[in-house]
């Protein structure tokens, strides 16, 4: 039975927003490595890097109606998450429901199928990640479900979690482990600042990482052209 | 027999031309969603929005003879429509062809296989939507036909039908619809600016479409997290 | 057995260096149409055209062991070419080795995987050339190889080759014949500027290449929309 | 943190082994056309059809090392579940792990990434369901989770769900809806046996299903090839 | 306007019969290496070749309805082609409607799309060409056209045109000149014949085609391994 | 210049027989899991397992002609390796090439492309892996290379390595290592059958691999449904 939720817990907002600035790889990694949607979900204009509460639904094929269910339970700060049930590049998203989504302080759109109108999207600065650009219309017959757990870029994103979005692409952060998360991308950053100075002053990973000792005894060994050539 | 035909019917070119203000996505919309070609067909540089009358021709894999002899059936206003008879992703066209087209007139190139020089086209600001970026080069030693009815990103394209492409992608109107086309686009265009306003305010697309009873008589039901929760 | 060989021998840097110039398509013509890279393999920022001499690297699954081990054996005017031993979407790379290579004079980075911090490697002005991008982060587990001949974006490459890049894509050139290729590239350019003017000054491609006796030999034929329609 | 969860609630066994029988495409059907796997997850050989209790693990990337620890949590009439974190190919499951799971009583794998020994696989008569046959070999370094909701195939799944598949794909039945989807497919099946006698008998779906009304209501119109040509 | 055109012309069906025993292959080679479908058409169960003549119809993004209204349009002999107007692979077609068309003496289907109960259709014996595997269910709202010019598997195929499909393929034959394809066809039946006795007594393609002195002329060179070393 | 090279040196003929009773998998492990193609590299046909030395040949987009040249250099227990230099699904081989392989002893065909009559193929005994099954005819107009190191299944193949092909895939055995690979694959055989009989007796990998303190150490944690539930 379709169903919406209305009244989801989402992650604190101070904590949500801070994420934006880490970064996606870099919140991926401080969360060892997990919740990074699929490579295919792409930017549709360049350059926006968002992060915000997820409300998410679910599409059927060739279907958008539930996008508009969807804005009703949308708040500031937070971004829609919109997982089609099966492949589909129709365009499900354009100016009208951008327009929607950003009078309701709406920041953004993850749509795992087609989006269209993307010229007058990056003239609204309302930023979208999608599988295709895709101008084919969509219906409005079937139900979906928003504000359940769902299954979007081949991740699982259950509403309120955090969504960061950048260049890189998109990454879930559990409500639960959301300030954890910040605490550890800060800690990694500073890190990495760190590292990045010894790399600008022509270090090497080699040493920086102290990786000679493990890579000879794993049996890398150095040899000459000549020697390998007359291995061959 | 390998033919080309000399004398197509064009579309209306005060129709054709209008077409390409309206953009893909409401020409699409305005011909009952038909006609749209496949959206791996993308913009090699971006920005441009063109529209016009198509002159078509097939092209055998790996061999781009037919352009050279596609080029002389051009006129001002036209679009070439470049469909390959199998997947290629060649780049069959580069600037010296753009340079020719362009000194014809011609407004750009739709090509469901490959493209190059992509740097020189953006400069000459000759727009072309392609299925791939590729360099490789092609040959001239088979024949294939110019002006006859061809299937281009996987729709059908008949010569003398108005082209319409934007951000968005190809859109195929056929010759004799183009009038009518051109006059439900404006329509949708009015209706759509009333509805952004409404938008803009802060209605919502359940409220602006009057979507609420048959979102209910289909099923739809609100119901609280903690209420679904209990379900699980 | 894993081995780095330590001494390869690189093409001329002047012949190196001189390559970009001509550009990706323009060099892949002059060398007989040989040596491109798949057409996957794209700019992940537009608007570089670089060409250095290639040190070469293997990468197991999910692996960036051996980049940093590649990274000692680059000097000033090489591009790195990384080639993962099976298809993955990894994000190989980011800007602390884009820095690292930076800070030996590295040119760029080809990598038939992923790579990320994108934004950082346009700020940074560092090129990089990959399949996908993606955030998702390597181990340091698994050795490869360094400067051995590579296949990568389904070409063989030899460490010592020159590596050209562009907007079109990525082309090898091998280290014995970059001379030669730069000479049948500038002769290529020439003969282009020429024909370049004829286009411009609205000659058709039909008349500066003589095709007209070949087209019809191979039997085109020329008929009327009246007659073509008779015919069907 | 990495977590394995020891004690999951299973569907009820009677329901989770009758659903093998109704198919994937009556299943999908019966519980509203939600629950379907990609069409990408294909049987490494043909001819299984099973259903049974779902076991779940996520898979680092090329890192097999969490189906060893999954099988130990599998009881007879389970199905193992095994969803990479990010797009992989490699083989992760081969005979030995099969020959381990069927000493178990498990009934089948269903993984949205490679596979091997296939050959192997279907002498031993146990099905697999996977993404890509691919020999690639796979490490044992990083944790992933058993028996925790996981995105597999783009649908979420999770511990103790029942999993149908066939030739036709793979489908995900909730736990709590197990039975209710039993008996709607049955309904299903026993429909579908008075409207194959009808089509058999030589009706057509548009009397079958009464269809004539509505068709001519929407407007759909025929007319003779003559009247076609006319307004073409 | 939606439109079905009721009294296509088909091919000779003498012409349309023959033509599957030559294989799509040769019948391709026949015509000039036209009308061939694009290679993702597969069959989904191995072993059908058949040929006949095409009933077409378009079908909008997951929405099989014109199906049904294609159905009473077919004749014994027919293939129907069905044409989606955007990428989808919902199963749009399955065991009901192969026993309609059975029942109607419809020989297959070719469908750019998904299908679905495809051990029922081995089983039924109908053959069906499709791009996916999937048991995704379609609606019935939207409606398409039968019987006109469509594109499918990027091809152009106009009502009564055959269809050729094997396991290499499918091939569409235009109607007018079916009967010179045939013949065309069996004369190059004849000459395989005679090269095959040939090749089988030893007899090289290059003197069974006399390729050496074109081969020397176009400069390819043979040369010892030692020597081709001193080379590199 | 395109050259044929004629005198290659050939692994050991009794080494490379050896090699296809460990299949794909097995040798692949044994060289430390490289040498691997493409998974897209399928049997057109299925139940094969060859193995055999290698003759290479470059294959231009769409043109088969080097594969009569390659013919040529064939000898028996050898299998034919064509690369195409750019990505490409044209059918360059079919039943009268393979004809011609058997009359010569050649074992099978590796091809990065299209290959066609695969019923034939199947019929005449002559396995062929390819990347796509496709009827398009090729031409006979451009050079390429026979006898030298080749990209193909983006992997290196040099003439003379060994081929091992199965079910599982294709993977190259350098020509210099087949006889240590020959003897790793079997120990590892052998090593698997005691395995395999540990877990046909119901140990867990856990135990037979002696996995339990590494993962503890990694910090896996086992925890109860309840305990997982009350910390989400």
């Amino acid at each position: 039975m379709p169903i919406v939720v209305t009244d989801i817990q989402r992650a604190d907002p101070e904590v949500a927003d801070s994420l934006a600035r880490f970064g996606v790889a870099t919140v991926h990694e401080a969360q060892g490595r997990t919740g990074l949607m699929h490579q295919r979900l792409r930017p549709v204009w360049r350059g926006a890097a968002i992060s915000g509460t997820a409300v998410t639904c679910t599409l059927p094929p060739g279907d958008n109606w539930m996008i508009h269910v969807a804005v009703e339970q949308c708040r500031p700060g937070d971004i829609l998450v919109a997982a089609p049930i099966a492949e589909a590049h129709s365009g499900y998203f354009g100016d009208l429901l951008a327009t929607s989504l950003q009078a309701r302080g709406v920041r953004g759109l993850i749509i795992d199928a087609g989006c269209r109108d993307v010229d007058d999207l990056e003239r609204l600065g309302f930023p979208v990640w999608s599988r295709s650009i895709c101008a084919h219309g969509t219906v409005k017959e079937t139900l979906g479900d928003v504000n359940v757990p769902v299954s979007c870029g081949e991740t699982l994103v259950r509403p309120g979690d955090v969504i960061v979005a950048d260049t890189d692409g998109v990454v879930v952060v559990p409500r639960g482990t959301a300030a954890a998360t910040a605490a550890a991308a800060q800690a990694r950053i500073d890190k990495e600042e760190r590292s990045r100075a010894r790399y600008q002053a022509g270090e090497l990973g080699l040493d920086v990482n102290a990786m000679r000792d493990r890579l000879a005894d794993k049996g890398l060994t150095y040899i000459t052209q000549a020697d390998w050539e007359a291995q061959q």
